[in-house]
């Protein structure tokens, strides 16, 4: 195979070293991280420029040859991992990786694909600026396909998704051309926006090579409280009431519940009680500013007073250290880990109109213990934004195998409850290969004609992704 | 003309009071408001729901009759106008003017796209909450208007363009099928995000017939102060200092030549001298807040204490009052009106890379005093988002006609400029007729060819808004 034409013409193109086909050396580019997808490729190119992602797109697409970029593996739905295709070549950005330029003046910042989140996040604070976009898997997860998938992560509620960060794309397209769309403008209301076509894309229409981020100030000054409530009903008067109150400061509003809270004392390390008594769910916020940081303290303190003179939660406490703070999120932060350890579960992803949220989690439940009485729901996620990361652990007893063989009908069950209430399927992991059957069957069909007709101008020859999203 | 098949069609399904044929009655719907375009129509249809427009665009479609969306007729580009083909069927969105809802909880507002911008901020500020959009137009433009021209006004710098208000559309394609699009969701990785491509397309696509807006927590706490500065560099260096320290409280960043103050002080009533002396430049600055007035005072005192220490402005004067607040932002509003009376001048409205502001200003001018060396730039705002009014007004003693004379000579001096500092011939105003030629001109050959195939996917037909923006 490593004597075909195309792979001759993409290493005599890019250089030997930029060309993997050994079948060694592909094992790791071709399964996703969870170990879900496993597909084939006939190679891995790992461009250095912009040109060279130009010239491999034109190469491939001369043989109609399918490429799957690939960023940094942590995505939740397969999108990275190619299909079953032998000819597929995976395009990696990893070596895309240059932080171009970062201004203090305009407060952008111009990075590569292939630049590692973590790192650009710490690049802005180190200019005493921020930037916001935060996930669980940012020391690994590349801005790329921070880009492609749209990511969302813990601040959301202040400063949106990833969509809204970005002020520019450079990007390849299958034809090989190169969309010049690098600006780090505020306003530019000159035709269509047609970046926003590439943002969440998830590498269906070209490849995100560069893109120009918003930079905020530092918020230096934060301040976290834990409070424990009765409701979801609750939780949201809570949010309500903040959000009215302390405005912009407002820059997580999480929830879990006493379950959750349950399985990470059970199996994470380092983590405290942080009540005399368990309640029946909880709700992490944070606060954050640029200045003073006892007046931010100060808000919240009055704040949360009042939630609980007026009965809008049952107990709190508020972060007095950084340690404390720290503290506090880790609560938050271990759900994950503690179900992994707890056992096989399946994840959903979803959306719901915030205000919905009470009656869907009643209804949904009440739906899922008629198939399956003494199944276990561990829930919690972006509460704020209206998103639930709504996981089913298997009931006591079941067998290892429970996921595999309940998790369809009752993933139907979730996605079906979730459009009911005018929900989304997907939130922020995107479609991928995971989510793809319930978008398709979800989707208004006007609105797949009008993608499959745009993924046609971009990609006329469908070498893009095969497999993803549509 | 009246009796023609499409009229008596229409004339059937939407009733005779939604369809004017009268040429007199025609004629305020033929024309801008700003006198520069007329063109024809046989009709002018005003539906009253999505249904209604539906009909409408099927029918016209099936003709291949065009179709020109209309709004509150208050924009600057003529793309509410119709061309001079005598065919064109005019759709005014003035009677779909319902609130169809408006959620404290999900801080959220769906409004059908004729609603009165500024009858939809006052709704929002009855409930406590903030629609951000503001602009000069609010108490005349619609909605639906703003969505389709992605406006922009004085608080983008920190809330964004119309854009990153939207939460979800409603459009009707030319086809007749709507677009069911009116999600109230904060996210939503479900695909290729459609709406983006409505917001913005001047009524080239489809037609808005209701928005979903996000709400945000009203400001009721206000400072404001002017400060006078020597230079753009100088403006730059405060938005630089502004930004970091008062964070998310900065709404509004706005800069005005010392010509543009001395206009405003000979022509606008009831406005008063800011300082005892005249400066080069001003710059008026204010911050917003949900909470404690003195606390937004002292900081924006404090900031701006350090400024005048650092060298960073000459004089500042910051408000003590609301009466003061709405003197200071007197001068700055009253600056287009004082332009008009000043004379004819040609506007321009452009952005920059912020950082590129000063270097612009200083080539920018030395280039037009080439060409026209008594000419009398008019330079003023929204400098936080890199958006320049850079408006040219005659040379004292030139002909009335001037600006028809001289202005395509100009206007190509100052984009072209734009053009090679890397902003946008259209920062705010989009594009319409008016900036149709220099679109064409400069916008890069790919991104045309994707416009316009994109286009075709919505509107194969090519009814919809013909002779604007593509």
């Amino acid at each position: 195979m490593q004597t075909s034409p195309l792979l001759a013409r993409l290493t005599e193109s890019l250089g030997p070293d930029s060309v993997l086909t050994n079948p060694d050396d592909l094992q790791a580019w071709t399964a996703d991280w969870r170990g879900l997808y496993r597909g084939h490729a006939q190679a891995v190119v790992r461009p250095r420029s912009v040109e060279e992602v130009s010239r491999c797109l034109a190469l491939c697409q001369q043989d109609g040859v399918p490429v799957v970029p690939r960023g940094g593996n942590t995505g939740l739905c397969g999108g990275a991992t190619p299909d079953t295709n032998a000819s597929n070549v995976v395009l990696s950005l990893d070596r895309m990786n240059a932080i171009r330029s970062l201004d203090t003046v305009a407060n952008t910042m111009v990075a590569e694909a292939g630049c590692i989140l973590g790192n650009l996040r710490r690049a802005a604070a180190d200019a005493h600026r921020l930037l916001p976009l935060s996930l669980a898997a940012e020391d690994s997860c590349q801005i790329g396909g921070n880009l492609a998938t749209n990511a969302g992560g813990v601040n959301v509620v202040r400063y949106g998704m990833t969509r809204d960060l970005v002020l520019g794309v450079e990007a390849v397209l299958p034809t090989g051309e190169v969309f010049h769309g690098l600006r780090t403008l505020r306003k530019d209301n000159t035709g269509y926006d047609l970046k926003q076509l590439l943002i969440g894309a998830e590498g269906t229409l070209g490849v995100i090579t560069a893109t120009a981020l918003r930079l905020f100030p530092r918020n230096d000054t934060r301040s976290v409280v834990l409070a424990a409530v009765r409701s979801p009903e609750q939780a949201l008067q809570l949010f309500e009431l903040l959000f009215e109150r302390c405005g912009a400061r407002l820059q997580a509003f999480e929830f879990f519940t006493g379950d959750c809270l349950d399985i990470v004392l059970a199996h994470a390390e380092g983590v405290q009680e942080p009540f005399a008594e368990r309640y029946p769910a909880y709700v992490l916020v944070e606060l954050g500013d640029t200045v003073d940081e006892n007046a931010l303290g100060a808000l919240l303190e009055t704040v949360i007073g009042d939630a609980l003179e007026r009965g809008l939660c049952l107990d709190a406490a508020v972060s007095a250290s950084l340690a404390q703070l720290q503290a506090l999120w880790k609560l938050r932060e271990e759900i994950s880990e503690a179900q992994r350890a707890d056992g096989p579960h399946l994840k959903h992803d979803i959306s719901l109109p915030i205000e919905q949220i009470p009656a869907f989690m009643t209804t949904m439940e009440a739906r899922l213990r008629k198939q399956a009485p003494e199944i276990r729901p561990f829930i919690f996620g972006h509460f704020g934004d209206g998103n639930l990361h709504y996981n089913l652990s298997r009931p006591a007893g079941a067998p290892r195998d429970w996921a595999t063989t309940h998790g369809d009908a009752l993933t139907a069950e979730v996605l079906d409850e979730v459009m009911r209430y005018g929900g989304s399927i997907s939130a922020e992991h995107g479609i991928g290969q995971l989510k793809r059957h319930a978008f398709l069957q979800y989707k208004d069909p006007l609105e797949l004609r009008l993608m499959r007709e745009i993924k046609r101008v971009f990609d006329p020859a469908g070498i893009m992704n095969p497999g993803k999203l549509l």
